[in-house]
């Protein structure tokens, strides 16, 4: 089978890598004639790349499939620019991390056109390359079925994991890593929350590792409290030196805590043992901002992965002018100081 | 009716002001002679000060009544050191900011001398001289009962407020601003908790008047968002350069969130208007901690109270670390570097 | 001056009477005839009243002042319609509860007619007759300084509380009550943000209220604790029968806690001491849930004030299904059953 | 080597199975007779039981090896009952889940005799037999090294996951899945904040599925909300129909969520797709709790695990009393009623 990729970047030269390497082929557009060059040098015949769009278009065999797999604020573009090359049959992708409200507009402005809009929600960051790629989906059955062995080439495949007890017989699509979730827009709801899931977990072993850090506060501040600060009433319950490149290394194996987020952690403590090359200034790009927006929208409590999110906001100075303000307070009803530092 | 005070600093300096001018007499205790000179050269010989304890211990008139008003670390051991010189029937108050456990061990060891313990939780911070003591004790009955007309005159006063609708005739002890909770450890328990809610409030003021304070963001910020942000969707929604201090204002009349904290914050923004004079470092005095502990032990739930205490912490750059490691998981899956500027 | 009113329910008819009580004129329009002659009966010659739009806007003087205070679904339909009656110069206020998107979309489709749009945040609640109207006013600067008389005769006026320090000489009119707190939008925006810090101090009160409630658990509870509960360490901690009706009223003179909600709660204790009229189902009107977009939209932490909205979906069952998913997974892993008793 | 084990419940049989297994021999001390003759037929010679503790304790070879696997509850009496039969340079272990602050004190108590206090915090559930148990050890070098082979045959082992990028050569304790965290209480304390990192993760899968649960909000509730509920503004967003059990078995391939709680959370939905076995009160074993102890004592901001061990509690309806809180304060101020349906 055929896949036309929009964009080269990493995500979507190994989508491309996967499929070649899985026996079908692949047209690529990209605007850096390099990107393609070395595409094509290490894929040989199987791969054909263009730096013009419609000539990229053209090269595809019909019923077309393009992959759009660009920056979040490019693809609406981009989508829009294809859709008009394209002739009713083909199908347009969208495997990038736009807002899922995107999708359900552009499907209703294509499906008259008689062009099938598909997104695909896609995980599996620099890895995905050797590991496969988990991808959410969302849009008609139709188009979505015929996407079945490009799909399955993408994915993970079954072997990725043991099965789930109770599974038995020919693999579904989901536990070969790829899941058809509904109409246009269900897959990057799906990865959305996806995401925010992610960003609870990833601060829980944050906020953790934090506590394990400081377990020594019991030894470095014995004693040396200023009238502003609450004392440690137990210094001996604080005396611990934690190793914590060791401790998320002990987790992996046999723990309940083991995930692959925590192999992640303890191959970069081990890396910068002392996470000396991080300022701790977390971005975020969206797709935990848009849970909390669902999870209001619907009204569903979601006060972790809202704790999760706000975190990553305070950590690049956010909360500066709140906290501003609590010492104001502090000091207008209670005259109390700043303690100095900051 | 005569009161021996123990500290005359601001806190122990009023209350002594407060029963002196509702025709009470008072004798203190103080390390520092100018304090207690200065104290009898405005209040004249219904004050009496010494800086020996045995001295000042004599001075008092059966059955004694001190009160202990000194910072919470040294409070321990003055009560252990005054005890001894007291006798049976005796009063000790300790009007400080002790943790209630420390209430219920003290009458523990008290009570089988014949020396009754009363722990008084105290509100009212530099105001309380002319605006009266928030009291809420804990102890047996008699002795409290015993303090009734020095209590009263510390208190507010009916007059500081309206009265509750349905509350009609003699205004109790609580429509005059002191409260017997309860046995030892009471008083402070429920001045603990009010402390608690204290920081709950204090928070959801500072994070309404953080997000007031960013309203223009939609002006400021339109276009400029690099691949690791979240751009702004909606620009022309956040265009509002709003004035907090007169928004502080407006609110102290007629407002469901008219509250004392609130004419502090109006006061505070009116005199430092873009808070230049403070850093943001906050601190915590331990009852918001203590009143987490509760939660914890007798499982209530209490995420607006601890998000508060946390809050402070973070301020305080203790969520480094953490945020640190969500660097470095980032990193780690996605390949993403931290944005410059922290 | 002449105020036209669209809308005679409580809070449109309590304004109707400060005004008039105030030596304006009002035009009131409503579908029930009833509402209409009650307001007359009381207000004499000073009020008069319409079931008919149009006649309710003939009877108006140029510029024309109409104020519509209906329910925020219902609000967008009216002033379309009653835009159409009116002619350039005239003023259309929305005094309920919109969402200050909309106010946004109003004034850019009414502005090129000439009509000026202005959205009033009015707070006061059930009070506002007596305790005047807190007023957050949006729109532009020459409609709002025409409708000053009508606004100073609404909000609560000066007098209504002690001047802030250093506030002397005329009171501004955020003294008094009102405020122009910028262009259209303006005034709901200050207003939704004010019911965010409303959610956040109220669920500050409850919980600490709730950890009071819970204060005797160690007599309660001494001893009796299943495989699968954490037994309680220190029973002797947590022996306090709490008056939390009593606790309420003492802290409403002298403490740092005093507020408005406090009065209303003590207020509400009073009357049924163990809230055995509620059920705990809480709702939200919305405002909660804007605040938090808006923290979300401009990257603004807003912890507590999530907390306090997610509580409220929580108390509404919303955490259900949340809650099996965890116990599915404590049985996964751990052979975990479930305590009876939900 | 030789290890005796108090305690032949689940956790403790799996010990020993694992360590006869490999080559070891083990003693049991059980009060069930049956539980001994089980293990004694399952295992052969290697395997010897007794019901009587001296007994028991005879039967070990010197320096004794006394692994206590009991409730939490009972292991503080039986440590110090068998601490009584030992003699100097005999190895106590606690491997349950005690709190670490009982560590510190019984290692304080035992050291003088001579006794060797070994803490090993024990993750693995009911899966430890096959997958292998995480060990996290406390106490002091010599008898942790001493205990090395026998470490070795519980801990799962290195296979067990791929090795940490850069680690190479003889793979270190910690990548077998066991390690000396420091002296007594050490291990108890990782344990402890492990337990704690893992109710954060576990709330984060269940928020988002919760989210993912409630995506067809739009299409169940569209335009049916009463005056005291926010309407849906865009129900075209919310009219997806998901497949939970499926959505989670996809995400166990290639996603970044994959994690062993995932495994177990994909398992039980596809054994129960709608959760109908369980209730939703859901328990919480203590560690949760002692980790937000830590996080409060030393200062560190622990927002998402708070927030979990609170939901918790909110399960279990401990957020009751503070909810109609929240109704009776609305129904104070706005007159609003509660609607119906808890």
């Amino acid at each position: 089978m055929q896949l036309g990729m929009i964009g080269l970047g990493r995500m979507g030269a190994n989508i491309v890598r996967r499929i070649v390497k899985d026996g079908h082929t692949a047209v690529g557009y990209e605007r850096r004639p390099k990107a393609i060059d070395e595409l094509r040098q290490e894929l040989g015949d199987d791969f054909r790349g263009s730096t013009d769009l419609t000539e990229f278009v053209q090269a595809l065999q019909t019923p077309r499939v393009v992959w759009v797999m660009i920056p979040a604020g490019a693809t609406g573009a981009v989508i829009d620019q294809v859709a008009e090359l394209l002739e009713p049959g083909d199908i347009i992708i969208d495997g990038g991390n736009s807002r899922y409200h995107e999708d359900i507009a552009r499907a209703e402005r294509l499906t008259p056109k008689g062009i099938h809009y598909v997104d695909i929600g896609t995980s599996g960051g620099v890895f995905g390359l050797t590991r496969g790629f988990c991808l959410m989906i969302g849009g008609e059955p139709e188009p979505v079925r015929y996407l079945d062995p490009l799909l399955r080439s993408i994915a993970p495949g079954v072997e990725a994991a043991e099965r789930t007890p109770g599974r038995t017989g020919e693999p579904s699509p989901a536990e070969q890593g790829y899941l058809h979730c509904g109409p246009a827009g269900a897959g990057h709801f799906v990865k959305m929350v996806h995401n925010g899931i992610e960003y609870g977990a990833m601060a829980a072993y944050a906020e953790g590792l934090n506590i394990l850090h400081k377990a020594d506060f019991g030894a470095t501040h014995a004693g040396e409290f200023s009238a502003e600060e609450t004392p440690l009433e137990h210094p001996e319950h604080y005396r611990y030196d934690l190793d914590i490149p060791e401790v998320t290394e002990v987790w992996r194996r046999g723990s309940v805590v083991a995930s692959w987020l925590l192999d992640l952690t303890a191959s970069a403590l081990y890396a910068d043992p002392n996470l000396d090359s991080y300022s701790g200034r977390v971005s975020d790009s969206g797709e935990g901002r848009w849970t909390l927006d669902a999870a209001i929208d619907t009204g569903v409590p979601a006060p972790v992965l809202a704790a999760a999110v706000f975190q990553r906001f305070s950590s690049r100075g956010e909360s500066l002018y709140a906290d501003k303000m609590l010492s104001a307070m502090r000091k207008a009803f209670g005259g109390h100081n700043e303690l100095p530092g900051k």
